[in-house]
């Protein structure tokens, strides 16, 4: 059995991608490598990677997590800036003994030192954008985050292993320097080949005071399955921060588990994901609250039409 | 029933300063910033704050987290330089909407903004360290790294309220921007006053792979009692380390309930910590491994003299 599942329709050519490599028996993190690259190196998907939308300042920070489900070994980097590949940066600093989270200027050096491939990481549309948004921001003196669409994979290959991965440029507008959960483990990731793995989107301030990642691969270690995990894990931590921090912001997760089971967890209305499996093509799928019960369907073309329309303008 | 208990002997000041505010009926907010600055403050200690050793440039890079229990709200910085007291910037982060995790430049960004007090946290005797050191890594051409005695505290106030706070200067040597466990919510400290508290010092690298302060005050929520949740937690995280990755590297937590009862953890030889409650004035314990189990007892005046001395030298 091999599977892979990715939060959001943009990852929908990438988890194609990572199919080919699994189907080929290629490694759990070959595949997560390349579906994760392809979403980056895509300009037209304004939340990750090339053409992502740029902090306060104009520029394009990224962050980026992985882990190694076999090893419990992790890599990342935060508010990294001129890189092409984030995610690549971050596998490579999974394979140290120390120093495997890097940040800012010092990501940046390792990369530079690890042969990385530079990119200016602003297209002219995302530059465009942020000039809008600045001059909203002065014109009504208001601030609005928005455009936290994480991508967050988890891969399972022919050999058992499992790994998870994420890569946003984060919330539009965020201060230089703001890091959210993408890059931190537990929070934006997880993964344990004994068990699975799980992935998150969403406000990363919310996210990461839930560890919900963690908690996701932990209900399925206790006999939940990926479904039950992930819709508990984010259920009840979105009704803690209702009573006790009188939040409701937007989290979203994926899972699987170590059998190519799959699940997910929202709290917003509409959150689409793109799953493939040894028995299975890539699909998108797209979530709807029916009587408060979460229930997945197959996207519509016309959806997924609207959907990338929304993604180009 | 207030309480607080801290990582190593090096927090006994600054416990001595947070009591006397909890016992005027002061927050544990204050309570743990009082706690927290006083480590801060001190130049003798090498591995948190003012003298604290630098990264692998010569550089002093902070690393703080702060997490409010009532409200769920974290504030971070990773990779600071040049602030007096990085749990302070912490803590005015945790009452953002957004961008509560900021590092590197755009942290001091913050601080500067927010009229946080600049210093230079180089000390003469820990650039004389890390002359040494630097000098020792070019003639033996291998990289070893230590230093990584976390402040991490957690404090209980008389109105029931809990607080978890952490600062570092990280891993002596450490690559410019790195970042630990300290600042991560979850890895290094995760508190919820309807539960406890718990923070964590030893190889960051590690403990974030374990989302291991999380992982205690969740333990304690299904009714462990805090010994029993920190002991499990870092007994079991640590054999599954060294079963996937062939990896044993040290691993401290110190956890207290909503009740003030404490406990810790650690796969380590000598762990001391200090903990002070409203009918215990502050005391400074010693671990041992006693036929494989953990005890604790007072540490002797002779043993804190030796401390003492190894920290000044």
């Amino acid at each position: 059995m091999w599977g892979i599942i990715a939060t959001w329709a943009m990852a929908y050519d990438g988890v194609l991608k990572g199919s080919k490599l699994l189907i080929d028996k290629h490694s759990a993190v070959d595949a997560i490598e390349e579906t994760i690259k392809s979403v980056e190196d895509e300009p037209n998907f304004r939340s990750v990677g090339y053409g992502g939308l740029p902090n306060e300042k104009g520029i394009v920070e990224l962050d980026s997590g992985f882990m190694d489900g076999d090893k419990l070994s992790v890599g990342a980097v935060g508010g990294i800036t001129g890189f092409k590949n984030p995610i690549s940066i971050a596998i490579k600093l999974s394979e140290e003994s120390y120093n495997n989270f890097l940040v800012g200027s010092g990501a940046e050096e390792y990369a530079r030192l690890n042969g990385f491939e530079v990119k200016n990481m602003s297209t002219e549309r995302s530059l465009e954008i942020w000039r809008e948004k600045k001059k909203r921001f002065s014109e009504e003196n208001i601030r609005a985050y928005d455009g936290h669409d994480t991508v967050g994979v988890i891969t399972l290959d022919t050999y058992g292993k499992m790994c998870a991965g994420t890569s946003t440029s984060g919330l539009f507008m965020k201060r230089k320097g703001r890091v959210g959960d993408s890059p931190l483990c537990g929070g934006g990731f997880y993964v344990d080949s004994e068990v699975g793995g799980a992935a998150a989107t969403g406000v990363g301030e919310d996210i990461m005071k839930g560890c919900l990642s963690y908690e996701v691969v932990r209900l399925m270690s206790e006999g939940l399955n990926p479904q039950e995990a992930a819709e508990r894990a984010v259920a009840e931590f979105s009704e803690k921060l209702k009573r006790k921090a009188n939040l409701s912001r937007d989290i979203s997760v994926v899972c699987m588990n170590n059998k190519g089971e799959w699940g997910i967890g929202t709290n917003i209305d509409e959150f689409s994901f793109v799953v493939a499996k040894e028995d299975m093509k890539p699909v998108i799928f797209l979530t709807k609250k029916i009587d408060g019960k979460i229930k997945y369907m197959e996207a519509k073309d016309k959806w997924i039409e609207e959907y990338m329309k929304k993604e180009i303008k």
